[in-house]
């Protein structure tokens, strides 16, 4: 067994992992059902801690990809809209994703502003019978944080321009409303899933939804002053690479929680192989994106480009969010490339459409995870193409309808975009009243 | 069951959870013993490595929210104090904290300097009898980070102007003497606890004696030169608003182990649910803070205050510390609002009474703390305000004159404060000879 | 039980830990088989995540750590060397350091492009009885890792002077044979690990094969420009100590795992303790090297030094990682101390010897890795000096050697230096086309 050799431990440890009295009768080998819950629980805990830190990483991430001007309104946005995100999912979110018993409309209905989502959470002895596979709060914890990192993306696309309590309502939108709405079709019991539509952790349920919802906003409100010129497409370069690259490892490391987690269960010895495997795949895949974009870049443009190179890995990281468990490390590798490739072609193609997403969120969430949807077929011997495409237009069209109306109402109401003399002097000064780096910025 | 949903697991799966030939016999519930003492274990491990990430988290706070020419001081002053935390708590602190058998001064005497604290870790079979119920090895990692936390707090209030050794000085004692003695008066067994007084993961106890010295120190240090002028408070803006907001973000995600890891137990499938119940309302008592900062600012300034926002997030972590196991998702949010709240009163009215707190730690460790450790009443049956109110009292009480004795003490001995040169230079290159950015800072 | 002392827990709670029916009937005390495969896995996982995020501490470390013309350049460095370890470690590596069945040339031969490295994890109900204990994805996941991390320490000592793509082709050689194949001596069951040598994480067999590669690198590629004039040695300051302080910490957390992790086995009692030991030293080590630095430096030049503050926690590291299990907590500080003190000297050394270490890589990994491999005999009983002298002299001569040839082939065929200009400039204009801060640098 190579896996035994690091520190060549005797097989005797092994056969005999217990101790004490245990030596003496057989030592059993099942997972106490106890045990099964806790370790359910615990996945999911450590999942959704390393999810929240995708939290931390959006922010550094977008911060690093906006010019200095911008910045703590990038922070503030990214701050604020994962606080909303945390209330709006626990007061409508969660009800609506996951009706109780069937999902049917009016069982979502009567779930909304229903009793405390966590009543039942901490089990007595009497309850034993019926406690289920994992605790409720670890189970929301887990969501909570999926939710989250769809209105993450959005952010990014829109930054430096778009007002920010607009922006907030349509967070408050987004994971209140839309996002569990989407979702509950596929993980709630819902049609798309009925309909054999597989997407393991969310390359379309989360992800795409995301970049539908900043696609439509990007188009709805224009691209920044000055961004395409003449027909020209004029370089805005991010103020920080360090935290940009800060922020892409701290979302791959968020990552193997983010799939790991999903597999939903750890108590038992299928399950942990197959958690394991999603870890060893997701680095797999993300390693493929950025491969890809370094040698794509050096051949396209004659240097690497450490911006492609980043949103490489973290296409690689979305493409294989559909299916982390089912491919071989080089199938997951080969994935993840194709998901640089995506990046490298698909920004400056959204250039030439005057889309402006400045961090290239959508090549990333949204593109990628389409192609990382439909990628499943290839492993995945249960899924079919048409299902895939099926759950992609269907989430997709539902996404783009609905954060259109909101967009096109907040507009109308409270107006998306700062004004042009914001626009120029950045929106921290304006907006905010503050900088995120007073002493540094050469006048 | 709604939490069973997200990819539909078949029934069959969960209720046959173990493989095997577990399938024909039945299979157990009950967790084994050594699978508590294993689980207990690692709670205190994960929860500890969380815990001592919130060092790196202070450490960005503190240097994004000094001025630049006194970053490389912070960073070693947050660097320097985790050593000596680590080394005086392994020293003198937790034998203190932990006094064997039932406390007593005489228990308290006798466990000073006594034999290395780990060696009861490694178990042997012929200890089967009595290993207790975690390794003493996890449970002294998590006690430390603890203990560390606490002079992380004091840092930040005393930047920009104290001495470093002195400074260092104060954290052994503090480390060393002051938070072990006091926390023992609670976790140790003693008085405060025996009295009722009911803190679970330390608002009071770990948060409010941090900022209880701080305090105490920013009085008799006084405030930075400039910042109080003709009545009026100049404005002295941290330097990197991108590093204070990850720092923000790493503490949120360290406060899960900080609360979370406090059930010190997970070997049951009641501890992994309040485990998970924790995690979610630590969750929603920073997304409180956030939320109340944010619309609260806007209201009283017409425009969000970034750097309130992030207190405000803080403040919601440490009023939830006293008690986040009892709370709904609801309470929990609004508990930590009241927090975010006071921040943004709190920091204004410092200023009033000529109190320099250059990262804003009064307010969100010492007055969210007190705040915090009031609510335990709302939500915590067995709780009594008499218990609360007296527990803050003594607590805060031992703590001011400890800390005043010691900092008056470095005042007469070493001097406290930084000639003036050295302040308007900034202590970077007057006490260090090195800057932090030396390729940015203009002018 | 002072363990037991924090909230008082009621012994009856203790005794009990289990719920329900397990009342009636006696809680068994053993771990059954399949929970030992589970935790064992679950230590793989938790443990490679956080030595994954490693790689983001050394990205901050030396983005840090160099000039800001050549951060961007640093940045790409780190990221891509990550891709390609992965990728490499997996094509290559993998089965190279960890052959089927018993350790001979043949056998390495044999298992290069082998099958995919996963195939034997998904285990299913038939193959119960040889599962062995962790699955393969768990292993494999921790063990990359442990490859990369070798990687990253190469790239700090040859920046700012090395061109990319011969970089990326000495990482290929060194994650995909040079690592693996030295490994496999030891871990891999090779005649190292026959002779006696004791590398419980790899002091030698990670970290001083990196410093190797590292130093064989910098003879050959020769100083910086400017660095060594006329006797004297120029400072270069690293343009954030911010993010190297950042980088330093996120090391440390990563650490707990590194160290923790190659318990490699969490599935009893035992087990369980010595992780919680190895954290507790590991930490220890760490809070010793620091503390040794800040006196050492001040001692000698009145004034502490961050940068050597900080060096120093890494050697801390380091220096307990050959063997963090079998020392007190007084002796771990102590190892750990001596590596801070070996920073502080080895840092002047070197550049007396006109070695340019851009960030001090050959000091923390290379000598602080053999004194903590000779430091092992202190405190383990197993070891014998000549076995721990053999193991560092056949890994080191077998490094120095095999890297060697690597670096004089690639300096014959590409070149290893960018030219002057380039270098004088900045890497980052030239070979990128990019700053990573394009607004900030004065002048």
């Amino acid at each position: 067994m190579k896996t035994l050799m690091k520190f060549a431990l005797p097989a005797a440890l092994i056969a005999l992992p217990a101790m004490g009295m245990a030596q003496e009768a057989e030592v059993p080998a099942a997972v106490p059902t106890d045990v099964v819950f806790i370790l359910n629980s615990l996945l999911f805990l450590v999942g959704g801690f390393l999810v929240f830190f995708m939290a931390a990483g959006f922010a550094m991430l977008e911060a690093g990809l906006v010019r200095s001007k911008n910045v703590a309104m990038q922070l503030t946005k990214n701050m604020a809209l994962f606080g909303l995100a945390a209330i709006f999912y626990y007061l409508i979110g969660y009800n609506l994703m996951y009706p109780l018993g069937t999902w049917s409309v009016e069982g979502v209905l009567s779930g909304l502003f229903g009793p405390g989502v966590l009543e039942a959470v901490g089990v007595t002895a009497d309850a034993a019978d019926d406690y289920g596979y994992a605790s409720t709060g670890s189970d929301f914890f887990f969501q909570l944080m999926f939710c989250a990192a769809t209105a993450s993306i959005v952010s990014g696309t829109l930054a430096e321009r778009i007002k920010l309590w607009p922006f907030l309502v349509f967070t408050i939108v987004l994971t209140g409303i839309i996002y569990p709405f989407t979702a509950s079709w596929t993980w709630g019991g819902g049609f798309v899933g009925e309909a054999g539509f597989s997407d393991f952790a969310g390359s379309t349920i989360v992800h795409s939804v995301g970049g539908w919802a900043a696609l439509t906003g990007a188009i709805i409100l224009g691209p920044r002053l000055g961004k395409y010129k003449d027909g020209k497409t004029i370089p805005m370069p991010g103020s920080n690479l360090t935290l940009a690259t800060l922020g892409t490892f701290i979302l791959w490391l968020g990552w193997f929680g983010f799939n790991g987690g999903s597999q939903l269960a750890m108590g038992s010895v299928g399950d942990v192989a197959d958690v394991s495997r999603i870890f060893s795949n997701t680095n797999a895949a993300a390693a493929g994106g950025v491969v890809a974009a370094l040698i794509l870049t050096q051949i396209m443009y004659k240097k690497p480009d450490l911006t492609m190179i980043l949103n490489g890995a973290l296409a690689g990281l979305v493409s294989i969010t559909a299916e982390p468990l089912t491919p071989s490390l080089g199938a997951a590798t080969l994935i993840g490339a194709v998901g640089g490739v995506i990046v490298v072609f698909a920004v400056p193609f959204l250039d030439k459409l005057k889309i402006d997403d400045v961090v290239g969120a959508i090549p990333v969430h949204l593109i990628a995870g389409i192609w990382g949807t439909i990628a499943v077929v290839f492993t995945n011997g249960d899924a079919s193409l048409g299902a895939q495409l099926y759950g992609i237009f269907v989430i997709g069209a539902a996404t783009i309808v609905m954060s259109g109306v909101v967009w096109f109402i907040l507009k109308a109401v409270m107006g998306l975009r700062v004004d042009e003399e914001t626009e120029i002097n950045g929106l921290d000064m304006a907006e905010l009243g503050m900088e995120a780096y007073p002493e540094f910025t050469n006048g």
